[in-house]
């Protein structure tokens, strides 16, 4: 991966995904005494930065290509789902079972087949890879992609623009991170076009896999697969592609609470006017509950909330 | 009040409020049979379009003005406020005493000074015509004022770019509207820059001073001063200077219950990610359930919902 590779995702990018902003808020800053910029990815095409790193995935593939599948439980499927059906291409998302109808409505809505699996049962790498070959379906991996790792950086080639016409030349970028493909996209982005800035990659307590790999400087998993309300992020281990790239240029990794990422949701309702999901408001969260550069920069990823984690959120914080 | 007041207003804007994105949901659009563009004002600083009349008003006060006054239970309030701060000016907002207390301390966070009077027993307009009197200040009014039109205008010219780069050249805008100082201002961008889009105020059900006043051809009040979840854009009649050019310029209005205004909002959330009051959602309401061009825009014009009401919303149509 390198710049280029991001610079025409963003060309193929160009009048698909959006452009989103980098919100703030005057009553969040005095509240919190530092100046924070927020790349609102929730308001990306079907909420969340996802979209970007499937349609540069979905959009380099060569003529001919008779279909997509991807394993998810939710925003990378749909960002397959609908970067596929406007390629008129046909897409399989393989979802546990068990993953909230809505999920499985919206990924079908955008026009994908699902394919249901009981996670306890069936063993999903395998089931996917039988009907990638019977099909002749090619799989869209979540992170562990160049092409994917290439589109996610558009959003940092976006904070770069964003970040100077605010002014803002150095810092930390906080990015919510799963297996690290946003992180390391941005952070390749950032190395090119904002040196000044720098990457801390954000997880949930208890799923601070990359901030502990970082620090040991080796690839550590999960003690455990979930049991935290950030589903969006858990995921059990760095990828093989982004974490040599994060190694590099990655500060120290931060890990928040599954309660400062639900305060982060309230606090992002009032001041923000956006809707957040949890593992969407870890960066957030670490922006105005951690030590940081002043002023920080932080990515909200994604606003694929369920209705009632945001109104327990907004009872209990709001 | 003509064009060139309006390019004025968006040049001294320009920097101080946010060009607010054009917004789209697949889903919503599948849901309803019909293509929905979403001017999100909600993100606009302070959460509201009010501060781009605010900013336009008070940057083109004379040298020396000793500072300004605005009545206001809400966003107005809070737009002169951190309009007038950032100009250095100090600034009174009048408030009823019974307002939510977070909408007094949010004012004062703005910078403003707040003085309470009591509904019943105090002449709101006098109190605030002696404060003027004693400490020289100029008196912000909320819509019926040629600056804030103008100011307001500067979303008319921001959907006229953006509705062209979605390929849009005609069909119906939808406004919510209180004393018509967003739908004048924006009725008159369009006429100069995209003659093919037309205006249509949406008001609260029995809050329809507007729509019946175009109906009547004179201005007429509505029958209550309270009684609606949509706060925010319930006032006793159109304004002077707005009437008349929405009288020239705007479609039929359209009026929609307080259950769609909460609707709208819960489908905001879901779909669109983004946080409205049910003053801001009436657009939006209009826009899905009544009949309207395909593709419709509307605009979302404010997001300071309260936590109670908004999670209400979620819990009934979420």
């Amino acid at each position: 991966m390198n710049l280029a590779m991001i610079e025409a995702a963003a060309a193929r990018l160009a009048g698909h995904a959006r452009v989103t902003p980098l919100l703030h808020a005057p009553l969040l800053d005095a509240r919190f005494g530092k100046r924070v910029l927020v790349k609102a990815e929730c308001l990306q095409v079907t909420g969340s930065f996802k979209f970007r790193g499937a349609w540069a995935a979905v959009s380099a593939l060569p003529e001919g290509t008779r279909g997509v599948l991807a394993y998810s439980s939710g925003n990378h499927g749909q960002g397959v789902a609908l970067a596929a059906a406007r390629h008129g291409l046909p897409s399989v998302v393989v979802m546990p079972a068990d993953a909230p109808e809505v999920k499985i409505a919206n990924t079908r809505a955008y026009g994908a087949e699902v394919v249901l699996y009981d996670r306890a049962a069936q063993d999903r790498d395998a089931l996917g890879a039988a009907l990638c070959a019977e099909r002749g379906l090619v799989l869209v991996k979540p992170f562990d992609d160049p092409e994917v790792i290439a589109g996610q950086g558009t959003v940092g080639l976006e904070i770069a623009e964003q970040a100077r016409a605010a002014g803002v030349e150095a810092g930390d970028v906080l990015v919510c991170c799963g297996g690290g493909g946003l992180s390391a996209g941005i952070a390749l982005a950032l190395e090119a076009r904002a040196p000044g800035l720098r990457l801390r990659t954000v997880e949930p307590a208890g799923f601070d896999d990359m901030a502990r790999s970082l620090a040991a400087g080796e690839r550590l998993r999960n003690a455990r697969a979930s049991g935290s309300v950030c589903d969006a992020i858990l995921t059990p281990a760095p990828g093989e592609l982004t974490f040599p790239v994060l190694q590099r240029l990655a500060g120290a990794g931060i890990a928040v609470s599954d309660d400062q990422a639900l305060e982060a949701m309230a606090l992002a309702f009032t001041h923000l006017r956006i809707v957040l999901e949890p593992g969407g408001a870890v960066a957030l969260a670490a922006a105005l509950f951690t030590p940081t550069s002043d002023p920080v920069i932080c990515v909200a990823s994604g606003g694929n909330a369920d209705a009632v984690v945001f109104r327990d959120a907004l009872a209990r914080f709001g």
